[in-house]
């Protein structure tokens, strides 16, 4: 059941483990902005599947509720197009879950593509991701919440994009808004 | 007083007049991470005033002691990475006030860019308002709140973005997610 325009690409937003303004190693609290406005800008680029990562179960349960709301509660009739967005969101334990039910579902396991605020070796650029994931290439990119992925995250990755910049030395986009950079530089036309 | 990488382009975001669903005329609230997130991108980009531009003055107020907070307040000290993405915030009770401040920076009126969820008239494409940009012409790219611009507004731009498309048909971007891409097609490298 995939959607039209509907491409291989997926995205994870880890809040464990995850580091603070001092590089320590943190889990952050959910979002609810994080959920809406990366699944909007998600759906608009026809991101497959869009999975919340928290080790917390309390968390997990507060984003069912949330999500119950605009599948089948009055959000659904309220707003129709916030519940397609929404469609796409999977709740996981962690990273490795994602993994898991991204290799089932294609067969095979994705290439692991992180983000970061800094450049780090193993770069890929825009322009071979978005080729790859034109190919039907199955990728899991992921974004990390509070100060950015913790160092054993990005460590896993197969390969790690290079870092927003916009002509300034200032470099401190909100996850939302470096999602939705990311997404159209490799997606948008 | 200018910033290092800063450039001609300013932004406004637009609480009335705006449409809702029903197309119909309204004003809307301020939203705290409209601020926060399109002051961090604007930032980024090197966008010299970002206006918040709303005609209730009880909720220019609020806007006011929140922008307080992070300049002079606790926020400053917690985070002045945040103070200086808010440094460029401007309130304004609406559109004509921006461009006569802008009028006044610049010695001459700036040229008046709409967004757009659909495609209208007078449009611009992206490369050649970055290449006005890069210039030196002022500029005033403007974003509605709710369900975007008035007729009224759209009709006293220059000219008009092309609306955002990820290649589904799926349009319903936050206006944080939209400015952030808008940036990066303007001004990313």
């Amino acid at each position: 059941m995939t959607y039209q325009g509907e491409t291989t690409l997926s995205l994870a937003l880890i809040h464990h483990p995850v580091v603070n303004k001092r590089a320590e190693i943190i889990g952050s609290a959910v979002t609810n902005l994080d959920i809406h406005d990366i699944a909007r800008t998600a759906r608009t680029y026809g991101v497959a599947q869009y999975f919340i990562a928290t080790p917390y179960a309390d968390q997990r349960q507060l984003v069912q509720e949330l999500l119950a709301h605009w599948e089948t509660g009055h959000g659904a009739v309220y707003n129709p197009a916030r519940r397609e967005a929404l469609s796409i969101v999977r709740l996981v334990d962690g990273l490795e879950a994602a993994m898991t039910a991204l290799k089932e579902q294609y067969g095979k396991r994705p290439l692991l593509v992180a983000t970061s605020a800094i450049f780090r070796e193993k770069t890929l650029n825009y322009k071979e991701l978005g080729e790859m994931i034109r190919n039907g290439e199955p990728i899991l990119l992921i974004f990390g919440t509070a100060h950015g992925l913790a160092p054993e995250v990005i460590s896993l990755a197969d390969a790690i994009l290079p870092p927003i910049m916009g002509g300034t030395e200032y470099n401190h986009l909100s996850v939302r808004s470096a999602a939705s950079i990311v997404l159209d530089r490799l997606l948008g036309s």
